[in-house]
Order: structure tokens, then sequence, then C-alpha cells
């Protein structure tokens, strides 16, 4: 039999970009006994979930919520909005952006992909070029990565929004989200995106297994032409029946507990100061990155991801084979290089249920690691981060008797 | 804020033919520190789960494993193995049979649907007929529910093999199992079935949210050709990564920490133990349900099914409003009639971690509501159930120090 | 190694009198993570479990609270109200009673024991006549138990306070509730009780582990002279620093975060609702065991506890081979005779999380018990039950969403 | 209602030496249903607590297991080896020792209390002056701290018993391990110890609610004729019932349940790993101290707690200030200091359940906190800490699929 607990002593520093540390409040909700979702409780859950996720979209449209990991959530945009043969517009910021075209293809739609570095967000202006360029208005939808989970890139949405909107092209705006929600600033409604697409296992702090879909109004009436088949996924059922806090198939509803607690706890921490705190633990994370002497693998400041940062390995020296001395030596994993960036970058994931202290031990077993494996670097990098985090700390009120 | 804790004292009785009861040991496992999905230690969970559920399936061939209700494996068997305007044959056993007919309809599959009156099984000399007209062997799947959960009524998989075999036929036999797995005698090789469909949430007392396909070498040459569009559900990435210990995107981790503790409480009770215990709860709970002087809605007793049973209400009186006076007396959630038997029938679920004095406390719950809800009855179920648990007692081997 | 989950398939009914079983909301409570015992956040816990726990036993002076079993809140009422030598009255209930006068002797207290045969509560008239007869009031303690969980008799603890007062005698009330507290009516300061003692395992849902003395001011005087020897029990050092929240040595944190939530569950329920509950599921007990023609143990109707009934074996049968039988057939744990009464009673704990269903199954183990054992008796003890239990049932209000 | 959650996001690091963090698998453990203590399945649970508590103290004599705190065992130890009036040996090595001894002064045994300066663990050469002037054995024990937690000093328990025995005296030896059990070598039998006192949530990792006496064949000889009134400490009861697996009164079954796991957690890394690892992070943790250029309480390196340090703050800054600016700033909590130590030491726990880059963690909290505080210290303490664990790190088997 497998077990479970074969970390050695202490606990383990989970710091991949997702899924993130599942804090207690919501583990311990998750293990509630399972109810009936036909019954009168249910609904009570149902319309929670539902309208708790529209606060953290920033949206007043309907939000679907899917038994199923983030990559369905991907499907549900493409197959609700599309016909076979349709074309998309999509941006090459790394895997996922990668990996979100090869689905498309897979599913018979045809993809545009604007070809990229993997070291920038998407550019709005070539996006805009494009759309420009398309006065038959063939492409209908522009779908992009908000944050870049292979990269640490992220995308100015709002400005690839005004792209669209500059062209007077009518294409759907579709977004993964699914690493920058709850992370990074995210406004469904505020940005004009039809279709955001997320899921449980980063900035929600959850196990995986949700996906979520928010959907405009206009994607929604896109929806009603589309002719990929779909039954799963379909919103049209899910919209039809959440108003009464039911799903139309059996929801994950073990899950959907730990969802009202993860909605809780951003909500009560309030999201902005969410977003703030990532950007911090970035800033920290890049000073001591920095004072290693490493490069950050994007290149672009304005883009850095506050939920994550990929670091370039020095030429001759293998990522895997760090990580590897890393997770062995000091229990702590970090995100491989995925694609073409496999065994040249690693990456540290600095979100969800996270803190200063943490970050401190992440930042000291990347330290003591490249020590161990080898890497040319300076020392430094901890001692940096504890500089900026000191200078910027603001002691939380913490509840006396 | 939602309190998952509305209920009145003592513990819910949940008895919906599913999602089951989930157990401590299962809820438990469920509720530890996710793990790096793509790390060393994850490996062994996935083999753990995959070679589990081939157990579970008594197939040597593929299990796949889906983050995803049991719809999605639903969707899963049809879009791995058809091609658009495909032909199935379907049998009409009731509500699940209906509503995977409309799914097949919604993904442009054309089904024959074989009429029935939702109080039997699957006709095997309806099938062998039917194929034996089909000369041209157009039909390329024949697709059939296990345990009918809307009736209680089960179908003889087995001899829907032979008749698929009499009739000299090509098509895939395609069954789903969703609440048979881990509580009704299921033999995936044995039987011939090609693909078997299935969830977490009834035989294998998890909470909902995972979902099984068991896939023969034949079903998988079909899928070969098959041009459906799928990605998410797309057999050939999970069975080319699997053997690793790995899935293609990112699994639902916690459930399958306590799919692990499912599988082995199953194989620790032994599946036979298993399928006669749930064999004679539900001779039990017939024998309460003559004694009301009621009607068993399942007509022919060779497919009774162990896993629940529905029964017929009386003229006169709506099904719903005595459920509705069981939950609000006794805390006893009861399935409801589904489709065109909406409010003609309830179902008593007799599945999952269950026993005894449950099941008595569950027929106490039926009578007195039936009493209180002025439903026309004989008093004496809880007493003819007794007499049955009692004759067929079996001392369990208590561990002493 | 151990294996805690032993039994067979489904919920083990766990009716002894006492540990109770314990709410899954409580359990959750427990496993959060253990914080600083002299933090600022402490303090609201330790604020809050005492001020609870003032209301749970109505009063409004002090309430110490132990990590200990229910033993050591025993032995803390006679160490901190005692000197060597003190003479108290106790009055023979059972084995309980019994137990407790054992402890006095061992600490050097005398005791005078009047006689009872354990199958009623206390007389207040012999009470009376002894402390009338004691004209140099040298009985310093009455010393009584509310609810004798050996016997299934309560004592009217109201009466024995008027029966001192009208011998005019200055003797404390000690009483001990530690399986009355939570189930059956108890009021600390309106009945005049000096002492009360309890515990967590029974009314409070909790595992044991905590232990409780709610203490008058005349108690408090009482131990400034007493001069038994005494540190881990003494009430001084406790009721010094509890206002301000903490505990003088470190308290068992992780129970108190479990009766944080047991006080919350009794007071959401109502204390009044909580009583009357008791009663009615004692009341349907009572009247399954008159249909089986069995007898019970307590013989005074005023008297029959609602938290539990002990049931007299017919002669030439015995109680434990019965119990056995019980458990080995339907995973039903029933109480033992105690002391004298081993092997000639069992005892049905009806207490705590508990519900209409779940005495219908624990009685119909009884029921199939008595048959499987051959243990002579009526059949319908079941049927006379729920006869009751449907004819007093009230419905919940179920939340809908 | 009280939160149990009021700390911002992310981990509390709960770095005060005990209770110390409980890992999930041991609160998983415990939250697990109660069973019946005098049912055949808890024989099972009490055989091995009794027998894996024997490994850890490294007995082959009696462990008795106290539902109670740490604080319990210390009474425990007295009540059942002293008369009124007996006098005992003690050392006052910090605050547990003088508190231990103001214990005996409550509970009426005469100390004669060896004065110490709080910085040094016992001296065994004054415990052999002493002893030889008694000529008339009038001293019945010798009562020591093994890891005196107020300070972070150990004891020479091997010596002290060498000690005792070049005196040729015939006094117990008895010691506190309370917090030494666990995290520092420790051997009752070798080590010729008759009482061992200790407590579950120092280094069995457990929360507060269980203590223990290991207890040789003299200390039960002398217990004999001991006669400090006890009854909830009695050994005798204990010692007579729990080689059947259960215990005179309820046991806290749950807390048991986490014992199971504490001991099994500490066997399967291997006791010897255990205090390697304990003594590893100590030397860290002391490099980061010198390199603050901040002073370590404990004078003597021999004498150095494997378990925790403690830090004297320069002169004018107050430790509690101090302790207040990282709780708020970092959310982490530090040991403050005891009795005469108070405001004037700090003390950082680092035991239990715990690895490197929690240390790492830790010591940036500290080091942070020290700067926001306006401490005086030179930096690099984490700098110098991570050269060591670097220099020092042996990697760990990780289990691969």
């Amino acid at each position: 039999m497998i077990s479970l607990n074969s970390h050695p002593s202490g606990r383990h520093f989970l710091q991949i970009p997702g899924p993130s540390p599942v804090p207690d409040r919501i583990l311990r909700a998750i293990d509630n006994a399972t109810i009936d979702h036909r019954g009168p409780e249910f609904a009570a859950l149902g319309k929670a979930v539902i309208s708790g996720m529209q606060q953290i979209f920033r949206t007043s449209g309907n939000v679907v919520i899917y038994p199923s990991s983030g990559t369905g959530a991907w499907e549900a945009a493409l197959v609700n909005t599309m016909s076979p043969g349709d074309l998309v517009l999509m941006v090459e910021t790394g895997q996922f952006a990668t990996l979100w075209k090869k689905m498309a293809d897979k599913l018979g739609v045809r993809v545009e992909f604007i070809a990229g570095d993997w070291r920038h967000g998407v550019d709005p202006m070539a996006v805009e070029a494009r759309l420009a360029q398309d006065k038959g208005h063939e492409i209908r939808a522009v779908c992009v990565v908000h944050n870049e989970t292979s990269t640490g890139s992220t995308s100015r949405i709002h400005e690839v929004r005004k792209a669209i909107d500059r062209a007077g092209h009518p294409a759907l705006l579709m977004v993964d989200t699914v690493s920058g929600l709850g992370c990074a600033d995210y406004r469904h409604d505020e940005w004009g995106v039809d279709v955001s697409v997320s899921g449980s296992q980063k900035g929600l702090m959850m196990p995986p297994g949700l996906s979520f879909n928010a959907v405009s109004a206009k994607a929604l009436a896109a929806a009603a032409q589309a002719r990929l088949p779909r039954s799963y996924w379909d919103w049209a059922e899910m919209v039809a029946i959440n108003p009464s806090g039911y799903f139309p198939y059996t929801p994950s509803t073990n899950m959907l507990y730990g969802l009202v607690e993860a909605i809780a706890m951003l909500l009560e921490e309030g999201l902005e100061n969410v977003f703030a705190r990532h950007q911090r633990h970035a800033e920290a994370t890049r000073r001591a990155i920095r004072a290693w002497e490493l490069e950050i693998l994007c290149l672009e400041p304005a883009e850095y991801s506050p939920v994550l940062t990929a670091v370039v390995m020095p030429d001759g020296h293998n990522a895997d084979r760090f990580r590897k001395v890393v997770l062995e030596n000091f229990n702590m994993s970090l995100g491989q290089g995925l694609g073409k960036l496999s065994g040249r970058v690693f990456r540290i994931g600095h979100l969800g249920d996270f803190n200063d202290l943490t970050l401190c031990g992440t930042l000291s077993g990347v330290e003591m690691g490249l020590g161990l494996a080898g890497v040319p670097h300076s020392k430094g990098g901890v001692q940096a981060a504890m500089a900026y985090l000191a200078e910027t700390a603001a002691p939380a009120v913490v509840k006396a008797g």
C-alpha cells in the first residue's frame, strides 16, 4: 500500500506554481460528509459558490463550475463558442498557450498562432494589427493566457481588450486565468473579457478538481450558434439550472465545501490585499535571484508574474538535476521547465496560502541547493529578500483575547 | 456564510442511491496535503490507483481515470469510439439510459433506442434480434446500463454479450456501471465488455468527482479510427502516460488519495463479500416493502438491484411529499423519482459503506414516514427485515487485543 | 501496526453510555493546528470555553477546566474542599457513586455511605435525616451522582439541596454530573450546587480528555481552608489566571477547539430542546423494553435516566454474552453491567449526537441480538418505539437554499 | 464565535519550545471516531501505545499513560513515591525545575534545592557531594530536569546516576524529560532512571493532553510504601490493568490514536536519526545567533539543548516587545522568557516535526524581527545557518514510483 506520508520530518515545501499548498481550513471543509445534491440543503451551497465566484472573477454574469481540471475549462470555452473549422487567434506566450492551441487543433478549431519567445506576455499591438487585417471578421475569438505558468510572464488583458476594440473587431476575448485568478488582479467585466477560464488549485488554494468559466452575455449568445458537439461542458444546461442552486449532473460536492472556504478566505483578506501580497513576495523573490546573479526568464518588468518566477539556469547546468538536489536535500518541490524550456529553467511558486517566512524558507532551499548542485551563483539571495521583506513589512493586527 | 452542519442532532441518513455515505477513512485520506503531481512521490500514487481500479473492474486492460463526474465518463466512452453520425443501439431501461441517449444525440451520434417500461433490465433477446437485422453492421456499439439507478433494475450484461456474439455482430459493448461497480458483481474482461463507465460516488464510497473508463483492446483500436473531436477525454494521451504513474493534465490528487483507501477497503472486505452484503440488504429491504404492501418498481426478480430499491407510491400519493416528510421528521434523504417517474416512486439506497443497523434505521424512517404522510400501508416492514437479517446474520470476527 | 478501522462495513453503533459518538463538526475542530497557549490568539479561545461552559452548567460562578478524564474532576472536587480525615456523606446509587466513595477513601477523606439498591436515585429524605442527626456539623459535604451511568437512574438534585437546607446544615453539595450535563436538565446556580463535576465525553459529545468543576463561592471559600495536598487540581491558580483566558499549565488546546464547537452545537439546538430530545428517546427505548417484556433496572419512573437505560437480563442469561453477540453480528457496542451488576444488565446509551433513526437502528440491534442470543423476549420492541417516535415527531425546519 | 483561523495568509510558524507543530498524520489519526474503551478493539490500541512508549523511553519496565498535561505527570511521580514530609533533592536549572519544586512544596514534600544560575544543567558533582553528606539516607529522591525548557540547557542524566551510585545512596532518580523525550537521547533503563516524566506536546509532536511516567521496579516498590494520598495518579491500578490493554478509568482515546502515529513516525525515522536531526538544527541555530552577535543563554556547550535555544536580549531591549514584533509582522510565535528571565530572553524552538527550510524561515523571522524591533545585531545569521545546513546536508531517499 502506498504511504501518503513518505516525506522526511517536517512539512514539505510545495513551491511549484500550483497546485499550491491547501490550507487546513479548506481541507477540513472538504472532508465534511457528502450531502444529497438534490436536497434543500445543497441549494444554499450551490448558490454560495456561484455568487462567491462572481466576486472573485469580478463579474455580474454567469460563472459555470465544472467537476474537472482546469484543462476541462479550456475545452468548455472552445466547444461552447466554436463551430468546426472556426478560426481563433492565439498568442504563443509559453507552454500553456501552446497546449491550449493544440487542444483547439484536436477539437477541429483552426488556430492562427502569433509566435512568441516565451519571455514576454501578449503584445496587444500584434493582436490589434492582425485583427485589423481581418476585414471579413473570420477570427471568432482571441484566446490569451493571463498568467503564463510556464514562464512567469503575465499579459495585460485590459490592453488586449482595447486592442480588439481599436480594431473594431467582433471577436470574443477568451482568457486563461487558471493560475492568475486569486493571485493577480483580474476583472472579467471591467476588462471586457467574454470567457474567463480558471481552476481550483492555484490562487484558490484548493486541490485540483474544479474548473470555471466566467461567461459574458456575448459569449452566451455565441454559444447559441456554435456547433461543436458538447454535452458535459454545455453552458446552456448549467446556466438554466444554476440559479436554483443545483447542477444538471452530480457536482463535486465536497470540493464545493472547500470552495466556500476558499472564497471566504480571499474575501476576508480582501482581494486587493491578496494581490499586493503576491506582488511583494514576487519582488522579494526577484531580488534574491538578482543577488544570486541568475537570470529571470521574463524580460519585461511590467509583465513579471506575481504568482511564480522562472529562473534561467546557467549554460551547462541542468535545471532538473538541480531540482532533484533540492527535493532530496531540502524536501522542497520546485516547478520544472516545461516544453522547450525543459531542463533550462526552474520555477519558484510564491502563490496562494503563503507568507514571508515560508518564502524565506523557500529561497533558502534554492540558495543552498544551488551550492550543493554546483551551480555558479553569488551568495546573499535570502539576505536581499529579507531586506526587502523587512523594509516593506506591515504588522498584522493579531487578535487579542 | 453557509453552514455545512445545518442538520439537527445526529448523523444524517443519506439513503439516496448515491452519493453514498463516505466513510471517515476515505475522508481523512482526501484531506491530506496536496503533492506535486509531477514529482516522484506521485508516481506511486498514480500506479496504485490504476492497478487498484483494474482489480475492481476485473480487467487486465486499461483503466482511465478522469477528474470529472460520472457523466463525463459517458461522454468519454462516446467521443473516443464514435465518429459523427455513427449509429449506436441503446435500451431504455430508465432515466439514466435516457440521459445517455440524449447525450449521444447532442454529440452527433445517432441512437436507436429500444423502448422499455422502466421496470426491467435490458432484454438480451431484443438486442440480439436487432443486431441480427443489422446485416451491414452499421451499429457501432451497444450501450446499456448495468444498474439503472432510476429504477432499481439491473441488466444481465453477460447475457447481452452472448446476444451480441450469437448475432455475430462486431459492435462494441459499452456499459454504464456508474452505480453498479463495487456493489454488484461486475467483470469487465470475463463478460467481454469493451468500455465500462463508472464514477466514484456509489459503490466506491467516495465523494463525486472522479470517473472511470475501463477500455478493451478492441475499444482502443476503435478509438484510433473515431473522429468525434476530443481532447480532455482522449484515451490516447492517458494510456500513453499512465504506465509511468502520471497523467497528461493535472489529476484530482486529493480524490486519488481517497481512491487508494476505497480500493483497499473493498479488497480487504473481498469483492464477493461486498456483493453478498449488498444482495442481503436488498432482500431485507424488499421484505420490508412487501410487508408494507407496497409495490417494488422492478418487475423481474432476477433483475432486482442490490444497490437500491425503487418503491411505487399508491395512487393519489405523491412521493416527493412523502420524501419531504421523511427528511423533515427523520433527517433522512431518500431518492426522488426521476424523469417520467417523478412523484411516483421513491428510491431507497442501500449501498456502499452500509450495515444492518443502518438499514434498520433507514427502513424505520420509511415506515414512520409512511404513517406520518398518510400513505396507506401495513405495519411490520422493519419487523420483516429484522427477521431476515437475524436469520442470515454471520458474526464478524472482531479483533481482540 | 494497529488499524483504527478494523470494523466491518458501515458505521459502528457506539451505544454505550459514553463516550458518545463525536460529531464530525467537533472532530474537525479538534484537528486544527495547535497554537501557542501563551499567545494572544489563545486568550480568545480560553475565554470562549470558560464562558460557554458557564452557560452549559447554568452558573455565573467559576468553571475550572482540566486536561484529564472525568475521574480527575472527582478528585479535584475532593482535594480542593477537604482536609485529611474530613467526613462526607455519599449515597450508594450505583457503581460510580461507589467508585467516588473509594476515591475518597484513598485520599484520606472519611465517607459515610448511605446504602442503596442500585435501582433508585438518591433519597432526599434519607439525606435530610442523616444531616439532621449531625448536630455538630461534622459532615463537610454531601456528594451525590446526578445521573448514575451504571444504572440509568437520576437523582433529584434540587430536592437534595432542599433537604440540606431543611436540615439547616452547612455541608457543601457536590454533584457528579459527568453523564448528566448536556443531556439532562442541570442548573448549578439555581439548584444551589457547590461543586459540579463533569467530563467531555457524554452530553458534550467530545472525546474523553477534558473534565470540569463548576465551583460556588462557598466552595471556593472552603478551598481556602482545605488542607489535602493538591497542585494539579488546585482551583486557586486556575481561578486566578482564567479571567485572562489563560491556564496555569499547558491546557489541552486541541480539545478546547472541540469544546468550542460542542458548546455552540448545544446552544444552537437550545438546552431545553436537547433535554427534551433525550427524554423522548429514553421513553421510546423504555417502550421497546416493555414490548420485549424485559425489565428496566431503574424502579422509579420519576428517576428514569434520559441518558441511558439499563436492562435486566432474564435469569440464566449472561448480559456479556448477549453483548458479544450484538457486537459481532451487528457492529454495535452496548454498555456492560458494572460492579455487582456485571453480567446481569446491559445498558443502552441514547445520548449525545443522536437521532430517531439511529435509535431505531440501535433498538433493532438489541431486538435481533436477543433472538440470536436465545434470550427469552417478545418481538415488537422496535415497532413500539417507532409508534411513539412517530406520534411525537416534530418536523425540523430544513434549510432551503 | 471564535475563529480558529484568525492568522493572516500562510501557515503560522509555531517556534515555541512546545507545543510543537502537530503533523497532519497525527491530527488525522486523532480525528477518528471514538471507540468503546471497554471493547475488544480498544485492547489492541492500549497495548500498542504502551509497548510503543516503552521503545521511546527505552525501557522494558512499566510506562503509565495519563489523560493530563505534563504537569500531571510531575505530580504522579511525587505522590506515588513520597510520604508527607519526605525529603527530595532538586536542582535549580531553571523555571521548570523551580515549578516542580513548588509543586513538591504544595504536596507536602520537603525539598532541598541546589541553587543554579539558569545557564547550566545539573552539576553531578554537587549532587554527589550532597548525597555523600546524607549519611542517614533521608533524601528519598533526586529530581532533575533533563532538558530545561526555560533555558535551553540539558542535564547529563547518566552522570547524575553515576554520582548517586558513587555516593552509595539509595535515593530514587526522578527525571523530567517532558521536552527532552523524542528530541534528545534518553535511556530510562540504561541510565538507571527510576521515574521518567514526560508529555505529549514536545518531541512526540502531539497536542498537549497526554502525560507519561516510566517507572522502574525500584520506584514501584517505593510506591507500595509511599503514603501521600493519591487516586487519579495511582500507579498500582494502572500497572495492574494495563497488560490487558485497558485503563482503570476512561482514557483519552482519540489522543491515543495520535500517539500510535507519533510513535510510528519516530520509529520509522529511527530514534538516532531523530536525535541527530535535532542536534544539527540546534547547531545551525547557534551559528545564526553567533553571527548576530547575540548571546546564547546556556553557558556550557556540552549542555546545549537540541530542542530549543534561549537567546539573551541586549541590555535595554525587551524580549517580549521583540516577540510581539515578530508575531505581528511574520506570523511566528517564539517562546517568552519565563520566571526571572521574563523579558530578558526569547526562546527559539527547533523541535519535533521540523526541517531545514522551516528552520531557515524561523531564523529569517528572527533576523528580520531584530531589525524591525531595533535590536542591535549583525546581519548574516541566516547565511551562517544555511552554510552549516548545506555543508551537513544528507539527501533523503525520495520514494520513486
